[in-house]
């Protein structure tokens, strides 16, 4: 059993803490929380602290707290047992002030409180600054998922940024869609399907072999067409984007 | 039963075929296509001719090919019963040329061959030129798909141009992170869980609500540092959708 303690009480520590609840390798003893915000999300039976100073001994204190927040939060860890690991993509694991070994545990994947996640499927890619700590930090990861990555910090904070275009910017083209139907009294509902298969076709294969539309046919006409509809924010990202599909598909 | 009349052997084609063969309502009574490419995805049980004089009297005839062909290929139809629909988002019913009565059957979807979808979950979008068919046309419809729509032409082009930018550019950004993934030695699988949250997101709220990352904090140091490890190109569009989701989420 691997005792752990989980630092933090957003997205990312609520499906952690669900995560914990149902592995049989985990023992989660303690959960320390800066506010009481998000409690009814969790566990009422973990005992919850909001003084650092009140920390228990653990084999794995896991910091998930906000990216900007992690640096000034993990000075304040002034114990020497144990690994503090932070869950950020995009910070190394020098990130950590801390005196205790020093580790990442990225999950690589959204987080909202009100969605169940199947937290065996999502990619974790782990890093220790000592590799004593190395097996621990492993085995708590497969406790958690089927998919545990070791990338060092140069992969993992692309891994980061990819992702900020997989989720965040496919996100916004979905907003911009929304814009374009509530413009014309159209519910965003007529587009769901489509999303959905979008994504399902990129399960089974790669984008390049997904992609399709006027831009990847070079279709002045359509696009010309299409530019006139736009406002021009609207028609910025289109010209923009479609002169990058073009450019990828026309060299090849 | 409807007598129906498929013009084509693209993707819109094939599926359009496979919906009419379970569908009790409807009897898809021949099958014209210029070439014999994709034979191999029909029901070879349907008769197919290569010759357009040989087209049967049907009730409806549909023509599924792409869309730039369309004003010429039907004004090669100069018969006058029976009502003649095309499969285009972005084009008007009066684009077809032929002689007899005209509508607009638009399934909107990302269709390829070797993907099964069910049409049933479909949205199709209908509208005819004279009254008098659209009764006809919307039972064809209902056979095929639950989700029936009657837009005119403005609101079609524009639910084709949202289409664009849930699709064809949200495809663009999963081709972005799979460039920069590529780069690092890093597979794409370890995004596919990421992108299917996305998208499942999207499902049962809207773009609005699902939006996070370093642009809708406006996180200046992330994209700073975001920014550094991108080709001039990527740079480009991150500035830019990061501009648009910053102006999005701040003005209100």
């Amino acid at each position: 059993m691997i005792k752990v303690i989980l630092l933090g009480s957003g997205n990312v520590a609520v499906h952690l803490s669900r995560a914990f609840e149902k592995s049989k390798n985990i023992e989660f003893i303690q959960r320390y929380s800066r506010s009481k915000n998000n409690n009814d999300f969790f566990d009422k039976s973990i005992p919850i602290i909001h003084d650092i100073s009140r920390l228990k001994i653990a084999d794995i204190y896991i910091i998930a707290i906000s990216d900007d927040a992690i640096i000034e939060f993990s000075e304040q860890l002034k114990f020497n047992q144990g690994l503090v690991v932070h869950t950020a993509g995009n910070l190394p694991v020098e990130a950590l002030q801390c005196t205790a070994n020093k580790g990442v545990l990225y999950p690589l994947q959204t987080f909202s409180k009100d969605q169940n996640l199947n937290f065996k499927n999502i990619p974790i890619s782990i890093e220790t600054e000592k590799e004593s700590d190395y097996t621990l930090l492993k085995s708590l990861a497969e406790t958690l998922s089927d998919k545990v990555y070791s990338f060092d910090y140069q992969q993992r904070k692309h891994i980061h940024l990819a992702a900020v275009f997989a989720n965040n910017f496919s996100n916004h083209m979905f907003k911009i869609a929304y814009d374009i139907c509530e413009k014309q009294n159209i519910s965003f509902e007529i587009l769901k399907p489509l999303i959905a298969e979008t994504a399902n076709k990129i399960a089974k294969s790669d984008p390049q072999n997904a992609q399709t539309g006027p831009a990847k046919r070079n279709d002045k006409k359509v696009i010309e067409n299409h530019l006139q509809q736009l406002d021009k924010n609207q028609q910025e990202i289109y010209k923009l984007v479609t002169k990058s599909i073009i450019n990828t598909y026309q060299s090849k």
